[in-house]
């Protein structure tokens, strides 16, 4: 007999194939759920279900929507367009509420280690997109080697196009310490440094 | 505008519900939910759905299962009684691949702090089942205050029927390390020292 009966088993392999989640914290998962009321668990279910199916991507920026196309590039000016890797990047600025213009979802960056090209993320929707309304393609992708690079290649495809590009700044985290920040970014704090 | 659209806000809100799960998290596991296909997410809420709705407590031992009585109240004899707290205790026991007896789950332990009295925990259905083929009861309740308290009120209830009533061993863990050991427990240690 196995140590865990049959439904028990099944949901906690399920929990398992969350990002970060193994055996053990599956395991409280599963006993949460069992410790639910059936309403409880019902709605658990169903948010799942529904937000699998709801869920799609916005026809014009491949940012998260409910309907063709979503409410910030339905609400407003595509004036600026930042520019990022993930729907979940487009959620982090968000969050700021200091960007008013509309986004662009790359869906992955460009990666010849991992076999992605230029052709396999979504650049050539957003050459489609840049128009004489378009000032500004700020560059968020995140800053590591693949993201720069993506960030460089889309900048070099836009600038003939008479589109001023920028990119996020890179420095000292705000809080952090100068002792633990490491070598390349204090490198970039210092060569980046302003007058105040 | 909401940073996230209905359908992933309602999940990463659902999500927030299990245990140790913060918005952070709950937010990485309703991506994953996204990035699934229909059929995995569906598997997924069905998985919720089902063990909710199989899993209760054996009218025996109190123990998960999906019948009446359960898989190991059916199957072994009654010599010995394990006295947990929860469903899952059973399971980490279980684990082990040693006890052949069978359990008790209390479903909870004696707390006047949290206003659980004796009647409030399954105490009276452990009575119920010693019977004279009863040769031993193991109480394996967490070696906590509450745990070791309700331990010992329910030996104390059980030895005038004249079963036998034994304790989980205390004493360091193995693999720890006698710095790193707390007094209370290398004090139990030392004092239930055996030798070898």
């Amino acid at each position: 007999m196995d140590v865990f009966i049959e439904p028990i088993g099944r949901l906690i392999n399920e929990f398992s194939k969350l990002p970060g989640v193994g055996k053990k914290t599956a395991q409280r998962y599963a006993y949460r759920i069992i410790n639910m009321t059936d309403a409880e668990a019902k709605e658990f279910a169903e948010a799942v279900i529904s937000c699998k199916r709801k869920v799609r991507y916005c026809g014009v920026c491949g940012n998260f929507t409910e309907e063709e196309v979503c409410g910030i590039c339905k609400q407003r000016q595509a004036t600026a367009i930042c520019v990022v890797k993930e729907p979940k990047d487009v959620i982090a600025m968000e969050k700021l509420h200091e960007f008013k213009g509309v986004y662009h979802v790359l869906h992955g960056v460009i990666s010849p280690m991992d076999g992605v090209g230029p052709n396999d993320i979504r650049i050539k929707e957003l050459l489609a997109r840049i128009n004489p309304d378009v000032k500004e393609v700020i560059m968020a992708t995140n800053p590591d080697v693949e993201g720069e690079a993506t960030a460089m290649y889309i900048a070099r495809l836009l600038k003939p196009l008479g589109v001023n590009v920028t990119r996020l700044a890179h420095g000292i985290p705000v809080g952090g310490e100068l002792e633990y920040t490491d070598e390349v970014t204090l490198s970039r704090a210092f060569s980046e440094r302003k007058s105040i």
